[in-house]
């Protein structure tokens, strides 16, 4: 197999280990990998979906077609020095498409048309490399922002690996990914810890969460996630979600002022409009990538 | 079944039948039903789960040994008039219990003795008396919040039938009730709402449901529940709602302040306390209310 594609993989935990093992089921690619716990490499290797651990990111730089940054977008200011002479195609797995375009024009400016930032939007609340799922992304939606340097070839390649994957590639600009996702997911994650926090701090959890019907139940699963991740993404999504906390602010002081004024009518007319939008979000949504 | 008690329902929806279904399995009971949709009545006679339908709220509160009030709570004031001489235990199984125990002491003062206001913490997001599932309240709470009036004996039949259904009985204030609830449920589904609200207000709703992975698919599902109940369950619960609405958002604020202060410390602090709580709520959540 002289000729595949040598994927070289940046922290082997979930994403990672996962985008590995569903390379590994599709068959045509070799799969290398760096993570700084050299555990991670062993098992990921004991599980035969990784070809060629490398115990520094130099030598898998040097060897990789194309890299795929799959670590905490805090660890990026200190991978990208040692990919400035690297001769591929990067791509990355991040939250929030800001910082890596950032952090390479930054760190490695020479990498900028070779950059094709990626997001599968696809969650897991499992965490490691030994949990690595071959079909976590089939049917998700990958959403790619490339750069308007970024060359075609090199958007080629990211699209033609993530649809061995099974994924659902679309693409749109850095600035418009990062001001949907901070709707979609951000500021959601964020009224689910914030609304947590709030409940907990009324002193006696248990019976709290005992009354958990509904309602909570769902919002509290979300503030399950994991806390270092998420401060990252708000901190590094800090614009967009700052607008968004003030205009959803103002929409709940709007409510609030409607229940206060008991005006049934306007309140009435407020949640059968977000009952049509979800209903109509029921409608269109394919049934495939419910998870 | 001459001694069996007679138990009337009025109001034969979901909950209803579902109370009327869960009662038939247990046996003992003789069950009749008044609703002022009388297909709805005939429904349920046909299911062989009423045994005896009223066309009026007179002639079923002239036979019944306890009457249960399973309809939306802005029909009491038509209802209550027609109790006043009722001889009878009065439950009902609103989301918010000070209503009941308003509507009782202004519309049929004599029967305070003998209310038991009750709250069963189970949802569906079904509709009908032909959804009606004798297994609804299985394992799941019911909250009882007798008046200090209340006598034993009533307290006791309301809690004999809630057992005979499957459900776990709970004792507690009308004032807490609708405070744990304030909490629990409604803030959350409020927040939902607005959510839901807020984000299709941006325009492209298509495009803004269509990423919404993780966070935004459980905030959406609460959205879709009945716009007029959950009017009617805010506008009764005012009080605690708006003193809760205007906690969040002072907790919103702060956090918005730590993440344009990027103050990771202390964000990571607030986030990990929240997920902390929600740890311990999945701790010692029995798997059986799990729905």
């Amino acid at each position: 197999m002289a000729d595949s594609m040598r994927v070289g993989i940046v922290g082997l935990g979930l994403i990672g280990g996962s985008i590995a093992a569903g390379l590994r089921s599709a068959g045509q690619y070799e799969i290398h990998a760096h993570d700084l716990d050299s555990s991670a490499l062993v098992l990921g290797e004991s599980m035969g979906i990784v070809d060629r651990i490398h115990p520094t990111l130099d030598t898998l730089a040097s060897v990789a077609d194309v890299l795929i940054l799959a670590t905490p977008v805090r660890t990026l200011p200190s991978i990208l020095p040692h990919l400035t002479q690297f001769e591929g195609v990067l791509t990355d797995v991040g939250s929030v498409k800001q910082p890596i375009v950032d952090a390479v024009l930054v760190n490695a400016p020479r990498l900028a048309q070779r950059l094709v930032p990626g997001h599968p939007v696809a969650g897991s609340e499992r965490h490691g490399v030994d949990a690595a799922d071959p079909n976590l992304f089939r049917h998700h939606k990958v959403i790619l922002t490339p750069l308007d340097v970024t060359q075609a070839d090199a958007l080629a390649r990211i699209q033609t690996i993530w649809m061995s994957l099974g994924a659902e590639v679309v693409q749109m600009s850095v600035d418009h990914h990062d001001d949907v996702l901070a709707q979609t997911s951000h500021l959601p994650h964020l009224l689910a810890y914030t609304l947590v926090d709030v409940l907990a701090g009324f002193g006696d959890e248990r019976e709290v969460f005992e009354y958990a019907a509904g309602g909570f139940r769902d919002f509290s699963r979300i503030a399950a996630s994991d806390p270092e991740m998420w401060r990252d993404i708000f901190l590094t999504n800090k614009d967009a979600l700052l607008r968004l906390i003030e205009t959803f602010i103002a929409a709940l002081n709007q409510t609030s002022k409607l229940i206060e004024a008991e005006d049934a009518e306007a309140l009435t007319e407020r949640l059968t409009r977000a009952k049509a939008a979800r209903d109509y979000f029921t409608s269109i949504q394919p049934k495939s990538s419910e998870s």
